[in-house]
């Protein structure tokens, strides 16, 4: 893997009031909550510079896509993003994964509601990684 | 505040278990840990791509430098880091902040022991946000 973390998302217990934490104290720029169609997939992004993003996401949401449990130790507080070009690096960086610590991956590579193609593994901690490939999303290599 | 997250600071239980993890297993290289002549300081810095950096630092050392809890909800899981250029820079987004959601700021700025300056708060969820000016660190505008 190389060393980069595209989007980091934080889950959240009220996605509308967070967007407007962020958007109307802390001050910056979003298009406001999209992808509702996908049932608790609705998402708050905010570009920030270099190219990365800051994303808002229900908990709950966050617990059932990455297949962990919405409450506990570190449950669905946040994901960092390891974004990448094709579903097929997806899965050479969870087979890999799994030869090395197979009990950290919680979800098992797999298309996304959105189109995309994700899996999710979790740090000693229990921080979650999410392992992504957007079609809409062009990541420099 | 600019959109920028130059830092991405995980809360571990166990420092050098979790730098092994992020350096042999997931592969990113480190200095391994510094800072220990700074107490419970100590870190180890991942430089990513983009000039941002993921750092871990132990749990309990972050609760101290933020003032929180180190146990219950969102409690020292992680933090973001907004880096500005001068301490000046901290007092003024923590004003600002301060006459919009006074309850948000865990820790009031001030010197670290590692000779640079911060404060922190948190969103509506209780993640951390450190505000911090690094002389040692030189932020793009």
């Amino acid at each position: 893997m190389k060393p980069q973390i595209h989007t980091i998302t934080l889950g959240v217990e009220d996605l509308e009031k967070s967007v407007s934490f962020y958007r109307d104290i802390i001050g910056w720029r979003t298009d406001g909550i999209v992808g509702s169609e996908f049932g608790n997939m609705a998402v708050a992004i905010f570009n920030m510079q270099r190219g990365s993003r800051l994303q808002l996401f229900s908990k709950t949401g966050l617990a059932k896509e990455a297949n962990i449990q919405a409450t506990g130790k570190n449950a669905a507080d946040f994901s960092l993003g390891y974004y990448v070009n094709t579903s097929t690096s997806v899965d050479k960086i969870i087979d890999q994964l799994r030869q090395r610590i197979p009990a950290s991956i919680t979800k098992e590579p797999g298309k996304t509601r959105w189109g995309g193609y994700n899996a999710y593994f979790q740090d000693l901690d229990g921080h979650l990684w999410e392992v992504v490939y957007d079609p809409k999303l062009s990541i420099e290599k």
